[in-house]
């Protein structure tokens, strides 16, 4: 999905970074919550995965500005064992949770050998690979979990229960990009629908449903009263339910449906938990990983793959890198409108 | 897929497990190996797990008789880290590599919080929930991923490279058993394939290719040089890839690629890895995680679900409690033949 049918401009990826950091700050963030969701946002923007970039903006606003999200909140880590640590977000975003107890976890992995970081009281908005790359980027592999909102019907039953509830994976691989993917476990993510609303486009059967629980193709019908379906049938679900078990259940996080927004008209981010195991191929003592992981590439190539899963996000970054971050000029001008806006309106 | 259609015998589970723990021996295995063999193998025909129960067995006698795997093996277990555990399997079965090392990555899990085995040298021909279901019925969570043999083309892949590379997740439940699902990456199960082209059954479009690489609906046409397809499209094969890259990469198992059993005549056993991690939800602050499992049950059944993932498994286990596993006269009969044959022949 793209909007390059818009006139686009390119910004150096820096200079939206700050544009970026200047909104969230305006709109209630802290310096330090800004800037670890600026990069987020930038960095998604970077790699074309449009859904997760600037599009997103418009919802961070509307949620701050609906007091769902404590843009302030600095989250308490709490070192509870040998390989977990636990993090209270305390109501705000995600991100600087992880942030807050990175260093810890990979200390952890890198001593015991695996560590797992339970993320709970906390808002996620963005995409999940960024969470997980910096990892493989380190010779770390991750795995990582997050529960969303209710809106995608488990295989065989009648009603929306699951969120869109992605897995994401990263690992790293001797001369090229860490492998990386971040799957919704829903047929197709949720802002790719959006997206897809907004351009009036028609998504394949299988996608989702309409209020009446009927197959749609509309993706606008899926987000009036309608869900997703699971990709995959039984075997998506099952992966949604596990997602459900490790990024709430475990954590103390909210489960897609427990959370009530009713009382905050704009809220847009759910309030759920996210899970991240961090493993420390090191401590093995077969042929180091990232030449095992490279081996495995050369075979998906010989094998006729002309694309690894993530690579896209690495051409973008590239062409990104060289020509600056392609953005629409529509939404460049809604980021500038949105530095004039009022914290309060 | 069921073979009810054939003539049933109900066989107490104690007498069934004693026949094949003697077949094992009878075919090369030691004693202790065929104990872990023989109570894996029973209990999948007492769930009705058919294509990893009896029907197994000839595969087994014939993977012995070839001296592709060691019947004898002693697994090697190396205490690596605080929370990593490693295991040679020594070129004989992961399940009496995984018994040899369950305590002490219990031991980890419960101090650590996490904890991981890593199996290499090994081979996995049965089931996987049974290897994660255990963890579940003494409070922990259990992840595992095992990859296989070369039969399943990457989605945009012209040829076969992953294994059926299944991934199994057990919870404990509150007042429930526990939540368990075993799923393979491909589209169906190669033993389920194997199941249908035994009793001519034609398989939905998209399970698997002929040896042209061609769409078919016949499974003995996917067994005869055709191969299978991943389940979900390119998500699927994403998470059969992360399966090679942790329970072969990681591991130092072999990739599903890289075995050569050509000059064991027989040999049905993929030489692989595989990778188990344990989690204690003790250690975190929130509810019992087990309550937490529990309210999400309940809400999948208020959705609509009349049966949750492993629930068969369950109900077809106490119909065994009751009247004894079922077995087909001619796979009871079969069974005993086993018994006298020599072990070179």
């Amino acid at each position: 999905m793209s909007v390059s049918i818009e006139p686009l401009i390119r910004v150096p990826l820096a200079e939206l970074q700050a544009l970026l950091q200047q909104v969230f700050q305006r709109h209630g963030c802290s310096e330090a919550v800004a800037g670890v969701l600026a990069a987020n946002c930038a960095s998604a923007q970077r790699d074309g995965a449009h859904s997760h970039g600037v599009f997103r903006m418009p919802g961070y606003v509307s949620t701050l500005a609906s007091g769902w999200v404590d843009g302030r909140a600095v989250p308490e880590v709490n070192d509870v064992a040998a390989a977990f640590v636990q993090v209270d977000a305390k109501g705000g975003f995600a991100q600087p949770a992880l942030a807050a107890a990175r260093q810890l976890l990979v200390q952890k992995a890198r001593s015991a050998g695996i560590a797992v970081l339970a993320i709970h009281n906390s808002h996620h908005f963005a995409a999940l690979w960024p969470d997980v790359e910096p990892f493989a980027e380190e010779g770390l592999i991750a795995l990582s979990v997050v529960n969303s909102m209710t809106c995608v019907v488990p295989h065989g039953a009648r009603k929306p229960l699951f969120g869109t509830n992605p897995i994401a994976f990263a690992a790293p691989c001797a001369g090229h990009p860490p492998i990386v993917f971040d799957m919704a476990t829903s047929a197709m993510a949720h802002g790719d629908v959006q997206i897809a609303a907004r351009q009036g486009e028609q998504l394949p059967t299988g996608v989702g449903v309409d209020a009446a629980g009927e197959p749609t193709t509309d993706p606008q019908a899926m987000l009036d009263g309608g869900a997703l379906l699971p990709f995959g049938g039984h075997k998506g679900s099952a992966l949604s339910m596990m997602v459900e078990l490790l990024a709430a259940g475990l954590t103390g996080g909210h489960f897609s449906w427990e959370f009530d927004w009713s009382q905050h008209p704009g809220a847009k981010t759910p309030w759920t938990g996210q899970l991240i195991i961090v493993i420390d191929p090191a401590k093995s003592t077969a042929t180091p990983f990232s030449y095992r992981s490279a081996a495995l590439v050369e075979q998906m190539h010989a094998a006729g793959l002309s694309r690894l899963p993530g690579q896209r996000r690495f051409i973008e970054r590239e062409l990104s890198s060289d020509r600056g971050v392609s953005v629409t000029e529509v939404q460049w001008l809604e980021l500038q409108g949105m530095l004039e806006r009022q914290v309060d309106e």
